[in-house]
């Protein structure tokens, strides 16, 4: 039995990203500051390679805030997109967990779209998550309490 | 005391919805895969008549998300509601615990949104919790990370 | 070492704001009830002077939804924020924890519009914790399951 004290938790704040070259058809996936102002790593939920990596099999709570802006769309069908994806060992293609698709609709100036997601997970010890969005060059990534992403066993 | 591991939670995930006949007024409620894919129930945290049925009174964290769709509204008025609703034998009337309810705006096509509802709410042994929705039509039931609904003792 | 049964949590529900008089340049704060309704406080996470106080150190998770409402925006840049702001006696400063701001865009009715925050939080003893607003006239006070305020210790 592991102890309040003692639970795998973390939260992650955006930071700027590096805007480096997507593989083949995969959706970008967000960088974070793990350890300055409000972020923090705790208890072995540590963050490697964009993810964070579950120590301990069991049930977390995972969330992330994305906040979106950006220009007058020129689309109608524009949309933004944020996903919780979990990579593990045992199966190679990255898996859904997660998904908020949102249409922006009609806007007639720059806008802003903050977009919630959080849920009750079963994760096995090694398994990786991570966030991915339609269009990173759209992220706020300018204030640490705009765009998160943490998780917490249960 | 409960023990961590012995908690009850779970998280249920959207499937294709029968059309029943709705009841008086009421808006209608969501039917949901409990045991598939991501799906669980854990814990006597059990899935019941479209409900999760408290097992024992305490403070639970309960959340749900439904991704709802639709074509170009032809109400300047239209909007869309998520009500996660009480039931429980010592009141005959279902108790309203967390609304959303969202104007669309306007909007030149398809649209997509996603609400998503969360608070700690005390519960009694043998409350029944259910997720209403203004139009199940409207209601994404394509992919299990798009619409889902769940909750964790505390 | 806390037991589940002993840990700090609230859950606060939206009553009618005295409009009083701001401060500075400061967001509005709202008022919450804390105990009818759906509202309750627990083991010591009190609440008073508009804030919740922690009463012991560590990870809470903190959210709230606020649901906004308003006539036809005549600003095509109008939008809704709303922060989750920490006060500590360390520091003289308010420090914005988690924010969601929203762009209306075009709206030809009387619009509604929920937005809920809500992550992982380390607090200290004495740290309190209260909601801003960008203009309290536009919050929808009148329903408990609306708009709602908590936090509760992992
Ligand atoms: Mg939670």
């Amino acid at each position: 039995v592991i102890s309040s004290a003692e639970k795998p938790r973390a939260h992650l704040t955006v930071k700027k990203q590096d805007l480096s070259p997507l593989v083949g058809d995969q959706l970008p996936v967000l960088q974070w500051e793990h350890e300055r102002g409000l972020a923090f790593t705790r208890n072995n939920l540590n963050y490697t390679n964009n993810a964070l990596v579950i120590p301990v099999a069991g049930d977390y709570y995972v969330y992330s805030q994305v906040t979106f802006q950006g220009p007058v769309p020129n689309d109608k069908l524009a949309s933004v997109t944020q996903i919780i994806t979990k990579v593990t060992d045992s199966y190679p293609e990255p898996t859904q967990l997660l998904t908020a698709t949102k249409t922006l609709g009609e806007m007639k100036a720059n806008w802003f779209q903050p977009v919630y997601l959080g849920a009750v997970l079963s994760m096995e010890e090694g398994d990786r998550i991570m966030v991915n969005v339609s269009d990173i060059q759209w992220v706020d990534y300018t204030k640490e309490y705009k765009t998160f992403f943490g998780a917490f066993l249960l």
